[in-house]
């Protein structure tokens, strides 16, 4: 690859802006890389659509970030990742990476007895992506998963720290606690933000998804001789597909710093 | 109007099932009428759609009803009430009502110092849909409106009882003890399902928009001659545009017993 076309940018979309726990991570494992991030805030969220809806929207997404000219695609949203991941692979030219696998991946090295636990929406939680994912690793662990519906609007409320984001853990994760689960997945983009009290709360050792797909980010850049070795300063630009202002407000939360560069765009049909 | 047109049901949409705590109402102050009921549960939710696409989905909505032979509509959502209330009237054969007016009107007439909160959705708030149609009855009331947004997902859970929800309605409610506010409107109509609640945590009177909306189309169905006295057993049908188990599910909780038809059609677009 030429060293200008490793300048490019590497491109991530998500139904919204869970994803941007992503993007914080790839920021700390690739400081160089420039970054261009699509939330399609007009059509979050994507859990409550027909797999042909979200493939639909996803094409849309890759291609808006391609015509960018991106050098890898990340798919940051679990819905997503799970009904066009292949999909996407087939059609496009550029590596593409979603968040489910590497989580998987993860959970399966770290776990010593076999049990991993699964957090996500009542989507991802139903679509059992996560134990099939981590069944084609090793079928004999064993894979439980929880709903936890309230984690994202108390997390997009800014309500992450205090005495009802610590109940909602505690009635949402208490039955892990006697079954004797030894590894726990944040299976949802957003949930990273509330780390802290989901740790608190559980004995299990925590797989964060965006810190894993960050790291699978930056291996397959390494071995597709991919990664910006220049010197220039990285650009890193947002586009949303609905209300840039309130992207922005929940941005800072999510990154733990203002974005300066939020532009809509309008994507193919609504 | 003729005997067996008054046997025509009432037609009611929701963008979900937040509309069932009007039927609910309807269906205790009119026990002899037949319902049909639409939740666009596909596109849920409408708040975070612009104008134009809720106008869109309203008018559909209202076409699938009217090809049903409903004598009256209501429109039990209140980001549909405020966007096409004024165009459904203009463009339908029967009377319209909206969850809106008829709550601004309740508290306008409530209120003793002139004082009126409003409790609503995100969306709800910021549009300023009620304090219009109060300041519309009465410019001198001084309107103050509350978003809760933590309301729908934990009514939605199912978690209408116990610490979580009195500590989120303690923190969304509490600085309307210290303002004076003698009347609060319960402007989602999702929010009738915690009233006991919310009634622990004010000392306000409570403005019921589904109790008011009911009441409203008890009046324009007796000043129309058109309330349905025959003895027949009223029929109660369910249409959703997605999931109808979920629907199921969640109308137990709100109407207090099974719904035992649910069907799931397909309106234009998506």
């Amino acid at each position: 690859m030429s060293p200008s076309s490793k300048e490019r940018p590497i491109g991530i979309f998500d139904s919204g802006v869970g994803g941007l726990t992503v993007v914080k991570e790839i920021m700390k494992a690739l400081p160089r890389e420039s970054i261009i991030y699509l939330g399609d805030t007009a059509r979050v969220p994507y859990g409550i659509r027909s797999p042909e809806t979200v493939l639909r929207y996803s094409r849309e997404n890759a291609r808006f970030l391609i015509s960018e000219g991106i050098k890898l695609l990340v798919i940051a949203c679990n819905t997503s990742s799970s009904v066009s991941l292949q999909h996407l692979r087939q059609s496009l030219d550029v590596p593409v990476i979603g968040v489910i696998e590497p989580g998987a991946r993860a959970a399966v090295a770290k776990t010593k007895n076999g049990r991993i636990a699964v957090i996500g929406t009542e989507t991802t939680i139903r679509s059992n992506a996560y134990e099939q994912a981590i069944k084609a690793i090793n079928g004999s662990v064993e894979v439980r998963g929880i709903a936890c519906p309230l984690f994202v609007p108390l997390i997009e409320e800014g309500w992450i720290d205090g005495e009802v984001i610590r109940l909602v853990a505690e009635r949402y994760l208490s039955p892990l606690k006697y079954d004797n689960f030894d590894t726990l997945v944040l299976g949802c983009t957003h949930y990273p933000i509330i780390k802290h009290v989901i740790a608190e709360t559980v004995e299990a050792g925590l797989i964060d998804s965006a810190i894993e797909t960050a790291r699978e980010v930056k291996k397959v850049l390494e071995a597709n001789d991919m990664l910006n070795r220049s010197g220039g300063q990285p650009s890193r630009r947002f586009f949303v597909t609905d209300a840039p202002e309130k992207f922005r407000e929940m941005g800072r939360r999510f990154l733990g710093h203002e974005l300066t560069s939020v532009s809509k765009i309008v994507l193919g049909g609504e």
